[in-house]
């Protein structure tokens, strides 16, 4: 057991339709006076009644394409915002994200998925069909504000897919490059706590338990850092402009299918947290795990090759990348295909 | 589920055998020139052998009275200490935290037992039979180095002691004034490590999951804050000098009986993560529950009461108080007490 951890300073403020109320009290402990508000139309003005907002930009896109932030990195010059307000879902987070890592702006994050990139330090950006990540710690938002009443409204099979991609960074987390005991145990107690709240994702009990769990899951993830799973979603989100969650939800349990010979011990941490196999979770919870979108998969395990964590519990090849790749898109059982 | 949850950010470099190269690459890290070292005689020369010591205070004392506290200040503002490095228990780190109090001084800290002081924010001083606590940000150690080839001389029955005295700090974590699901989730893996490293306490694999559940179970605590276990043992042990670890492995199945029957969520899910019953691997592991040194149980019951936590589970009364300690004293079975 020999490992380096580091546990980054956040605070989180959790409570069932007080997101208003809390966002103002925080907005208020940090003294801030030009707030920059980044949401997508109409998704924001309940939250931010109650606090004063300087500018507001709307112009969010999946994967935080380059120009984008650019241009919110302007309009925060231009308002000379003292504080960055995120309402949305990853992309929105990454958005205030681009703008923090150019301006040092701190950000007060009000997540409406199970993203969980509110409580990581790590940034996406997307030029010409390429997704670059880095990870800086002045990015993590200062605060979270926690609301199971804002994804009330995510429609269902939406919610089921965020709350997938939220158990894959606990997935992940068993075998990413900085793996050890004390991420795995935050990654477990995700697991425990996702699981539970798949189940019950109709209810304000099993939305509550999403958050809970995708807090977890993702300081889990900024320790541990990307493994295999996040490797190939990030190419070929970037490669082929997919949906983020449903391509995650999708790629999951093959990733861990091919991985669980190699690690068993993680495999068997997983199912237990789980209390089922994945793929009968996903059965139960109707989660799709049929891949849409990678045109090729052959060209597709050749850009991914490179990404591929050396320290991944089974070696990967390309044959293997593509046949993963292949089996996914045809919706094969992942079990079935893990044992071909 | 409302709360509030902060967490603090820490680095830990854990490695078994590998203190003196862990605490030089911090020391280095940090860019320290004039180490003060906090250390009992004889217990760091090892681990200090790659780094330069300018001061070394030796003058440790549990539950760190006044007048040592003000002797180390003294002499890490004569060396001009530029880092404080503490080696050894919590009493050791204990005199770090004070000196760290009032010169504003960063800690590298090596525990050498499973006190977990390292990773809180709480600093204690005694001062004619008081122990005053408290809570501030700056003094959480920058970072922790843990190395299981340190507790390896520890006795037996201190060991033992002293990871029930970690365990402590998970249990009272589920119904402590600041508890919430996050910190909950921290405990619950905390107890999960311990109780495996308690029933292997004898092997290095054990001592490392000691020190990892050490750390979970302290991070819990600092974020959940004194439950009812730790105010009991706070004013037990400045009032009458009692041994810290045996007193706190002492009283813990007391509170864990009598709050038991009002937070049976919490207390099933510590009988989950423990695997057993609390009395059960007591006998296992050899620990005492009987205490020792409490020569009047109303007397003490009168001064803890004040400080009851007033969100305890299970209203405190000073006649439960009483009850408490002199069941304790005579070492009557805990769950045959609460019953009664």
């Amino acid at each position: 057991m020999r490992f380096e951890h580091v546990t980054l300073g956040q605070r989180v403020r959790f409570g069932t339709g007080l997101a208003a109320e809390n966002l103002a009290a925080e907005v208020d402990r940090l003294g801030a006076r030009r707030v920059l508000l980044i949401a997508e139309d109409g998704i924001a003005p309940e939250v931010t009644s109650k606090i004063h907002v300087t500018a507001h930009c709307t112009d969010v896109a999946p994967h935080v394409p380059v120009g984008h932030a650019e241009r919110a990195r302007a309009l925060a010059a231009e308002s000379e915002a003292d504080l960055l307000v995120s309402v949305g879902g990853g992309s929105t987070t990454g958005l205030a994200k681009a703008v923090a890592l150019t301006t040092g702006l701190p950000i007060v994050a009000v997540p409406t998925t199970y993203a969980g990139s509110e409580a990581t330090n790590v940034w996406g950006l997307t030029e010409a069909s390429r997704k670059t990540t880095g990870s800086d710690d002045r990015i993590l938002p200062v605060t979270v504000v926690y609301d199971a009443a804002l994804t009330a409204s995510l429609p269902p099979e939406l919610s089921i897919a965020s709350g997938c991609n939220a158990l894959a960074h606990c997935v992940d987390s068993m075998w990413a490059p900085r793996t050890d005991p004390i991420n795995q145990a935050l990654a477990l107690a995700g697991i425990r706590a996702l699981s539970s709240g798949l189940r019950l994702i109709g209810d304000v009990e099993g939305r509550e338990l999403m958050f809970h769990g995708t807090y977890l899951a993702a300081v889990a993830f900024a320790s541990a850092g990307s493994g295999l799973h996040h490797k190939i979603c990030h190419v070929l989100g970037g490669a082929y402009d997919l949906p983020h969650a449903r391509t995650h939800t999708a790629i999951l349990p093959y990733v861990l299918a091919f991985n669980a010979p190699a690690a068993p011990r993680a495999a068997d941490g997983i199912t237990e947290a789980l209390g089922t196999e994945l793929t009968t979770l996903y059965s139960e919870i109707g989660a799709s795990h049929v891949l849409h979108g990678v045109p090729d998969a052959a060209e597709a395990a050749r850009l991914i090759l490179p990404a591929v964590p050396p320290s991944n519990p089974r070696p990967v090849t390309e044959d293997d990348l593509t046949a993963l790749l292949a089996a996914a898109s045809a919706g094969r059982d992942p079990r079935e295909w893990s044992r071909a």
